[in-house]
């Protein structure tokens, strides 16, 4: 085959694949978000990929994200964009599903973003939702799940930032601005982290169009005058919390949202959740429209750069697109490639390159029954055993190989091993050999 | 909101969700494949189900399947219709990767044929496959994976049938018919456990064009009774190896495939995987174009009609697409779901309705702290807990809703159970009630 004939065997720009080093990580903190999600009781879902644009929602003019959205036949189809919306489809199409409904989710998305570094256009979410309870032990579980999640991942220096939307819904009487710009006003200060006050400020400020080709909010100045105030609340939480009832009397949406938060902090302080992995951020918004009351993002203490890393809400609403009944929510989702990406980064992730304890060499073709043999005892002992399947005739080229993958130990069966019955078994980390009888070798490898 | 506004929450035609009772078997299955998929010491790799229709080979006319293939952005893009071309993709890509290179890999595939019954547009595979060994004991081994990988899932009763694409591949010249005629002949043979003898017959003699829109074959009455006493060979595996070492004396490439199959049976035999779990079975060609050697499928005996759930072969050919050099390859998919769906069928999963084990009721919201802080308490104890979130505030409609969910414990705190220090613990599977410490409630739902 020439060069012209051969493929080129090209990812699309923004995608990636998960070779076998991070991938062994990732089913390892899959599988830890999995049980602490399991020991709150919430169950598994999976949907498809593939959704009606008219489900998601894409098919609108207003819908900003950029999205996978195509014809297949005769339907427009698009690739979900998160979970979160499948799961409102699968509670309004499968009414007997009993509530509260706890349900956990992983799998892919799709979003059509320019890719920037570490964030690609299809990633992996890990969601965990309570749908049918408008409980504040509801909002309170889901924090505390967040909490539980990372620390069972081994993270201890994170905080988890809350905030409550009905508290930023009573901004527009508060500072008198009107009530139409609240989401775009909302969005702005979401950008806080990233833009700063003074980027803040001039989002409010401007008359002209935004990137989203919205027109300027044009905030008075009396009006951002209050917001930067209101921005720059500081203090404890205690101080926080008075300071903003001040603020907000009379303004009922904000003193209800502010009574939701004071019953959060009242809960997480009872947990004894420590005082450094949680805090009240009264810049928080989360961007999306969806979220109606107390809302959540969590930052990486030794790496905040890379962004949110576990966020949520509650969203009381969402549903009542299909059913026109209010089905009250709350869930957080872990951007699963991203937390794995900054762990990476901190190198908090133990490396493990091979699945297999042991590597049988075959180095007399005669004898690959009984290796064969050899591996399926091993394996019925429960020990993970890979046989050289290779080029390498050698028995220096197969524990070349042994060492490249980490495996532990190595098998050498030869003629001679044969004639007496034994194996010899190499130890790769203490390098050294040993004539053994086939099972005190498999003891030596499981009691390693 | 009335009902000409509310959306319908309707999936895509052909489509499905996994609601939960689904969801955990599925769940338990695929760690269980998992699972033995690792004791051969196989690695995990996860690919973007999206890719460039160059890459999956999608853009060339003579693609028969049907797949999501559309334009996104200035890039011709294709969902994935199975694991095995990305994986050679990435072997290319990855000329670093040692070898062999022995990965597992699940996911969701897509291909837009027409649903039938229990098959779905987007279903998910599980592959294992070995890169890079042109040995005999790799084909051996993924059989020997695949007899494992079923018994581990509680399947008895099955049938690996086997095959090798040289011995079909050396049937023009056994038959006397065009050499450029064996795929589609190969295609129909595929097709006797559907069609019978009589519809493959019939397909041979066509002279017009199938519903691929190929020629008819149009194959001599000689060439086709040739086919047939090929296909009617019968007898135990020695007996029918021996018919075909005379039927093909002289055609190398078909006496080269009959040795690979004496060696496969000789490893199948010395490691004594039952006889009533694998067979020489000569109709097995496997529709795709790309297997060069050995090739499998699986019939579960109690539900044949569902097909082949577990099916590969060797491809020595594919990875060349890219790299112009031969790399050796073999391996095997397990179709998941429509595995999944025959043992649901056959009343061999066993329902797992809930995760939780306990239920905590909340009857006097004033005790919400501690009933949160008695199901940390649990968590760390290893008792997967839930805290009743829903509408029923009477204690009643929350133990109705532990009944449904099927949680075999409920734990009461109210006033006076909180007074004297103790909970009640109610065992849903016994009908008793035990005022208890919680350590001692602990324990009991631990042990049970």
């Amino acid at each position: 085959m020439d060069n012209k004939t051969r493929l080129k065997p090209e990812l699309l720009g923004g995608f990636r694949d998960y070779l076998p080093v991070a991938m062994i990580a990732r089913q390892e903190m899959v599988l830890k978000i999995r049980e602490t999600c399991e020991s709150f009781g919430f169950l598994p879902l999976e949907t498809p990929g593939l959704e009606r644009s008219s489900v998601l929602g894409t098919d609108k003019d207003e819908f900003k994200m950029q999205v996978y959205r195509f014809r297949a036949g005769d339907q427009d189809v698009t690739l979900r964009f998160d979970l979160t919306v499948p799961l409102s489809r699968v509670v309004s199409a499968n009414p007997e599903l009993i509530k509260p409904f706890k349900r956990y989710q992983f799998g892919s998305v799709w979003r059509k973003e320019s890719p920037q570094a570490g964030r690609y256009r299809e990633f992996a979410q890990f969601d965990a939702d309570i749908v049918g309870s408008d409980s504040i032990i509801a909002d309170t579980e889901i924090i505390v799940l967040m909490f539980k999640t990372l620390k069972n991942l081994g993270i201890d220096n994170f905080v988890i930032r809350f905030n409550d939307r009905k508290i930023l819904n009573g901004l527009p009487a508060y500072a008198s601005f009107d009530q139409g710009k609240t989401d775009q006003v909302l969005r702005t200060l979401d950008k806080l982290d990233k833009i700063g006050q003074d980027g803040v400020v001039n989002e409010l400020k401007s008359k002209s169009h935004n990137e989203l080709g919205e027109d300027g909010l044009a905030l008075t100045e009396r009006s951002i005058s209050k917001i930067v105030d209101f921005l720059n609340l500081k203090g404890s939480t205690q101080e926080l919390i008075g300071e903003l009832k001040k603020l907000f009397c009379g303004v009922s949406v904000s003193e209800e949202g502010i009574g939701e938060c004071e019953k959060i902090i009242e809960n997480l302080e009872y947990l004894s959740i420590p005082r450094e992995n949680w805090r009240l951020d009264l810049s928080i918004a989360r961007g999306l429209g969806y979220y109606t009351g107390p809302v959540f993002e969590t930052t990486l203490t030794d790496c905040p750069e890379i962004g949110s890393v576990f966020s949520g809400g509650r969203f009381d609403d969402l549903i009542t697109r299909f059913t026109g009944e209010k089905i009250p929510s709350v869930g957080a989702s872990v951007g699963v490639d991203r937390l794995l990406a900054a762990l990476e980064k901190m190198g908090t992730i133990e490396k493990k390159v091979s699945t297999a304890k042991v590597l049988i060499t075959v180095i007399d073709q005669s004898l690959s029954p009984k290796i064969m043999r050899l591996a399926q005892n091993f394996r019925a002992a429960g020990i993970n055993t890979e046989i050289y399947l290779g080029k390498e005739k050698g028995l220096k080229g197969q524990i070349i190989y042994a060492a490249k993958r980490e495996i532990p130990f190595v098998v050498i069966i030869g003629e001679e091993e044969d004639r007496v019955g034994k194996l010899k078994l190499k130890s790769m980390v203490e390098r050294k050999e040993d004539l053994l009888l086939e099972k005190d070798a498999a003891k030596i490898i499981l009691n390693s």
